[in-house]
C-alpha cells in the first residue's frame, strides 16, 4: 500500500486532472463567470475530497462514483475562499499562488462566482442519484452538508469570525468560530463518503469524532502558519489574522501556547482513528501530517 | 373557489406568517448574520411560492406538504436580491419598501446572508423525505433547482446581465438575460411543485411551457415599470435600468414595443394555460394579472 503522502499525491493529481470537467466550458454570454470558477478551483491540498474519498473507500465505495462528493466538497470549499477574499470581508489579493478571484476578475464576478460554485456543489451531491446510490442515503448527505455550511455552520462561523475581529481573544468563542468555520465542512466531507458507502451508526459517529478533532487541528496549525510561515511557503499573504486582529490561537495562547493545543486536539483525533474499523494508520497519518505541515 | 386576487394574498398571508419559522431564531455569535437573513426575506410578492404551492395543488399534494419547497423558491429570490443590491453589483439602498441588507446591516453581512439563503434553500428541499415524499422525485428536484439557478441558469444570467451593460440592446442575448436570469427560477418553482406531486410528462412539459412564458413576461413588466413607476409604488429605486444602462426591452423596443411584446408572450403562456389539466383559470388570470401590474 501507497503511503499518506503517495495517496494524498494521488488523490490530489486525480482531483486536479477531473475537477474542471465538473464545470461548463467558458462560452456564451455568462463565459467570463465560468472563467472565474475555473480559475477558483485550481490548487489547494484538496485535503476535504481526500477525507470524502478515502472515507467512502474504507466503507467499500469505489473513487469513481464518490467523486463528484468529494469534488462538491472542495467547490464549497472554494466559494467559501472567494468570498472570504473580497474586499468586504478580508482583502486578500492572493490565495492558492495566484491572484483571488475579485483581483484576477472583478468583484460581481467574484461574488457570483462564489454563489454559482456552491449551487453547483449541490448539483454535484444530487446527481450521484445517477450512480446506482441509494436515494435516501443521497438525500441525507444533501441535507448534512447543507447544515453543515450554511447559517449554522461554515457561513454561521465565517460571521462569528468577522464579528470577532478585534475583540478580547476568548476560549468558547474561539472554539465556536473554528468548529464551524472550518471542521463541520470537514466533518460532513467524512459523514458524506462514508454515509453513500452504506456505513454502519457506530463508525460513522467515531469518525465524525475524528473528522472533528482533525478539523480543530487544522485551523489551529492554519493560524500557527499565518503567524509564523513566509508568503511564498503559504501562497497567500501572511500576518494577515495578526492585521485584521482576527481571533485565533496564536491571539489566544501564543504560538507556543498553540503549537500545545494543537499536540493536544491531534491526541483527541489519534484516539478516535485508533478506534475506527479500518484504515487507521491512514488516519493517524493524516493527522500527524497536519501537525507537522508547513503549508 | 376564491379569485385569483384572494388566492395570492391568502398564499402571501401564509408565506408571510411561516418564512420566518424556517430559519433560526437570531442568537448567538452569529446572531447579526440570522438577523440579515430575517431582514431581506420580509416583503416580496411571494409569485415564486404561490406558483410552487398551486402547481402542487393542482396534481394533488397538500399546501403544508409542499410549504418548504415554495420557501426554497422563496429563500433562493430573496438571496439573488441581497447579493444583486450590494455595491459591487446594481448598488441599490432600498428593496422590498425597506434598506436593502447591506445597507441595513454592512456589506459582508450582507454577502454570507446571501449564501447561507441560498444553502437554506437547498436544506429545505432534503427535508422534504422526512414528508413522506418520494425520494427520488425530491432529487429530481434538488438537481432541476441547482440547475435552474446556477452557472448555467440564475447566476449565469445575472453575469450576462451585469456584462451586457453598456452594450447595444440585442434581441438574442435580451432573451437568454431574462430566460436565465427570471424565467428559470419561475420555471423551476412550477417544475418543483408539480413533481413532488407525482405529475405525469405531459402536463409538466405543457407546465415547463407555461411558466417559461410566465417568466419572461414577469421580466418585461418589470423593466417596463422600472422606466414608467414611482418609486413609492416599487418599494425600490425606479429607472435604475437606465441609470446602469441595462439591456432592458424598453431599451430595445421602447416602452410601447415592449407592451406589445409583453401582450404576445402572455398570449403564448395563456396558450399552455388552456392546455393544462387542471387550474386553468387560475394560470390564465395570473398571466393577466402581471400583464396588468402597477408594482
Amino acid at each position: 500500500m501507497m503511503d499518506l503522502a503517495q495517496q494524498l499525491a494521488a488523490t490530489q493529481a486525480l482531483i486536479d486532472d477531473r475537477i474542471s470537467s465538473f464545470l461548463p466550458e467558458p462560452a456564451g454570454p455568462a463565459a467570463r463567470l465560468l472563467a472565474a470558477m475555473r480559475h477558483s478551483i485550481h490548487g489547494g491540498k484538496r485535503v476535504r475530497g481526500f477525507i470524502t474519498i478515502k472515507a467512502a473507500e474504507m466503507f467499500g465505495l469505489a473513487t469513481v462514483t464518490v467523486l463528484p462528493a468529494a469534488i462538491a466538497m472542495e467547490f464549497m470549499h472554494a466559494a467559501s475562499l472567494i468570498h472570504d477574499d473580497m474586499p468586504c470581508i478580508d482583502a486578500s489579493p492572493m490565495r492558492r499562488g495566484q491572484a483571488s478571484c475579485h483581483t484576477e476578475f472583478d468583484e460581481h464576478t467574484a461574488l457570483l462566482a462564489g454563489d454559482a460554485l456552491i449551487i453547483r456543489a449541490f448539483e454535484l451531491l444530487a446527481s450521484l442519484r445517477t450512480s446506482g446510490l441509494n436515494a435516501e442515503a443521497v438525500l441525507r448527505v444533501i441535507g448534512e452538508f447543507a447544515e453543515a455550511t450554511g447559517a449554522m455552520g461554515l457561513i454561521g462561523g465565517e460571521a462569528a469570525d468577522i464579528e470577532a475581529e478585534n475583540e478580547e481573544p476568548e476560549a468558547g468563542l474561539l472554539n465556536f468560530i473554528h468548529t464551524n468555520k472550518t471542521a463541520k465542512l470537514i466533518v460532513a466531507a467524512g459523514r458524506s463518503g462514508a454515509i453513500l458507502a452504506g456505513v454502519e451508526q457506530t463508525a460513522l459517529r467515531t469518525l465524525t469524532e475524528y473528522a472533528h478533532h482533525l478539523g480543530l487541528l487544522f485551523q489551529i496549525t492554519d493560524d500557527i502558519l499565518d503567524a509564523t510561515a513566509s508568503e511564498a511557503e503559504l501562497g497567500k499573504p501572511v500576518g494577515a489574522d495578526k492585521a485584521l486582529q482576527k481571533m485565533t490561537y496564536p491571539a489566544l495562547l501564543g504560538v507556543e501556547g498553540s503549537r500545545q493545543r494543537a499536540q493536544e486536539v491531534a491526541g483527541m483525533a489519534i484516539a478516535a482513528a485508533e478506534a475506527l474499523p479500518a484504515y487507521n494508520d491512514l488516519w493517524i497519518e493524516l493527522v500527524n501530517l497536519l501537525l507537522q505541515r508547513d503549508k
